[in-house]
């Protein structure tokens, strides 16, 4: 990720830093009375609007509400709430989504059709409506508070507020602004997301939304923003194995009146794919009862699908992450996952490094000193490095250790 | 499984029940000092092999060398041994297998390609052949004075190691015997197998041993083996997901004179799929550190791919798994783990059932008692059923629950 010549830089803020966007976040006391859990973001104009969605055969009703909303690729606002998945409830969460929006719209003014509705929480139990319309209202009268005002850091705090309210188990909020010099002047990317109950298998339901006041056509805006969540969630999560409510929004709202030029795009998407994968990586970190951060790293498969494949089994591997959290320096649990990845591989040609110890080579274990594996295992971040030396694709997956605490989470998550 | 009208009985014993088999155990010092670790398997007469290996692109040696002495379609002994997998060894690992082939087959006075070796345990260490060879003679000479002997007590006590000898952190012995009474008499099937750390994609080793004293011709044992493998080890364990040394074999020795009729093939392969879903079970319910055994049912799917796809699925999210453990009736997490299996099904025609309790109806939440689910959560056996009504197609997979013990057995089990 990255490179020495980078042309962009992070900034102050999240996002809201893009100009013409703006984000609050209120208590609406959906299941905790003191936490912030609706968000509200909203662009000045109607917005170029790309998405990822769930492959889930499970869909939540918010969420095929937005991809209907987001079909013709313009979006104006996007209204969020964490307590309630809205999830599994039938003919009263479709109502309740659709309220979602039209009183986001309601209140801000623009059409129903351009507002996206998003949520996370406990699948299959009602909405309450009585709580989150008296909070969509308080959101929306800030963001038009803010709007008056032209204090950045304000609008920080308030966008701040935003981030909060989509966390669920998270125990960081995930936020970011980005700045890129283009010829024309500068254009910003805010990000905002939230993970937690991660890596798949486990679907526990991964948000992010993004903004960014440059110039971009819905259908580019889509493909970049494909190839930047294949690069960055779909190595964490968005996978086969997905929750009913995940999602991936961008909004482009033009309003820094810069089109990057036909040279630029390419660094408007390395941006872009920085952007995601550093909430990616944030939310790996920040998995459910994490106590290590694990980056799988693949050098020398035979395919960029092949990499993927390989980085992603590791990470998801029960036993590899069981051995990390032991600090245990098992790399035939790796290289056993990696060999039912589904890629194919020559396994006598594979070396394999924890932390930069090389612990096996061409297949075989090597005698490493235990103490020094052990040592560099006491980090609390785990570089597994596998090179295959089988071809010139790699790819890198991240997710955490599997410890006591995410069971004391998942064992009791529902009441 | 199974009907009211059975032709087919279990029966006193194990591995070495069918007529011409025995088996023994003895304790080499492979890992510990006081634990069965080697077991050999011996037909008077060469018989007709059959086996399903792991999918792994990494193979175990003696797995390799197995899958080459198998080609033929003959074999007349199964060198087992546990506490060393004789994996990613490289040159030595090759000639451990071979060596443990070439003992064997000295030992017994036969051909060194009648003679299959199976091995699980740590992946990565040199197998201590000083330990082995002694280990494998005493086998052998156990064998052969069962042999001389006519006793079924003493048999099924020898055998009863052999059941002993390949267990690694399992912690119930699995065998069993069975009789079908065919027209000109009875035919005897013999099983046995080790699990644990199961449940894909876990990839803890499996391994089943399958003996019979029926007359079959090698292709026709290959096809009632998988098709038996399918139903069985594939709902738990051996699937895209498995282990560098996961092995199902069985022998046919012929010598009970009888090959069943073309009308009672079907009786014999229905006793094997009982035989390999009572290991399966057997397996499931003894999963590394669980305390509740899951059967997930699935009715009323699209196709019996698709109805095996959502049952393995639920049984291997370790959402489903934490709350079951957990006694959670969280049922959003069973359909989104449905929902994410690759199968197809509308969702909202999806009912749900914990241990015979509707939680869920037309994909969406019921308000049952929560006490009530509690109570038949607290059962040590927990059926989670799923009623699709999108199809004619069922499918059963069998798991665990993901408790803190798994985590404490797998953080440290290199050492």
């Amino acid at each position: 990720m990255g490179s020495s010549q980078k042309q962009w830089k992070v900034i102050q803020g999240g996002i809201a830093s893009p100009t013409g966007f703006y984000a609050s976040g209120v208590k609406a006391g959906i299941k905790y009375t003191d936490k912030f859990d609706v968000a509200l973001i909203k662009s000045e104009v109607p917005a170029s609007a790309a998405g990822v969605f769930t492959r889930n055969v499970v869909k939540a009703h918010p969420l095929l509400l937005t991809e209907k909303h987001i079909r013709d690729g313009k979006a104006q606002a996007i209204i969020v709430n964490s307590g309630n998945a809205n999830a599994c409830m039938g003919e009263i969460g479709e109502k309740a989504a659709m309220q979602m929006a039209e009183v986001t719209a309601g209140e801000l003014k623009i059409p129903v059709t351009n507002v996206l509705v998003s949520s996370t929480g406990v699948i299959g139990q009602e909405m309450p409506m009585d709580k989150v319309i008296p909070g969509i209202k308080e959101a929306a009268q800030a963001v038009k508070r803010i709007a008056g005002e032209a204090k950045e850091d304000i609008k920080d705090e308030y966008s701040h507020q935003a981030a909060l309210a989509i966390m669920t188990t998270d125990t960081t909020v995930k936020e970011m602004a980005f700045e890129l010099n283009c010829s024309q002047g500068p254009i910003r990317l805010g990000i905002m997301a939230k993970g937690s109950g991660m890596i798949h298998p486990n679907m526990g339901t991964m948000l992010c939304f993004i903004t960014t006041d440059a110039k971009v056509e819905p259908a580019m805006l889509q493909s970049l923003l494909k190839e930047a969540a294949d690069e960055s969630f779909n190595m964490v999560t968005v996978d086969g194995d997905t929750s009913t409510n995940d999602m991936v929004v961008v909004l482009a709202n033009g309003l820094s009146g810069i089109e990057p030029k036909e040279e630029e795009w390419g660094l408007f998407s390395k941006m872009l794919i920085e952007a995601c994968c550093s909430m990616a990586i944030a939310i790996a970190r920040d998995g459910e009862g994490a106590s290590k951060f694990l980056e799988a790293k693949v050098k020398g498969a035979r395919s960029p699908e092949d990499a993927r494949k390989i980085a992603r089994s590791i990470c998801s591997s029960n036993l590899v992450k069981s051995a990390m959290y032991g600090e245990d320096a098992n790399w035939g649990r790796i290289l056993a996952a990696a060999g039912y990845s589904g890629a194919y591989f020559n396994p006598d040609k594979a070396d394999i490094f924890l932390n930069g110890l090389q612990v096996a080579a061409l297949g075989q274990g090597l005698k490493f000193p235990e103490d020094e594996a052990l040592t560099r295992l006491k980090n609390k971040d785990i570089l597994i490095e596998i090179h295959l030396q089988d071809g010139n694709s790699q790819a890198c997956a991240w997710g955490c250790d599997l410890t006591h605490k995410y069971i004391d989470i998942n064992a009791d998550y529902r009441t």
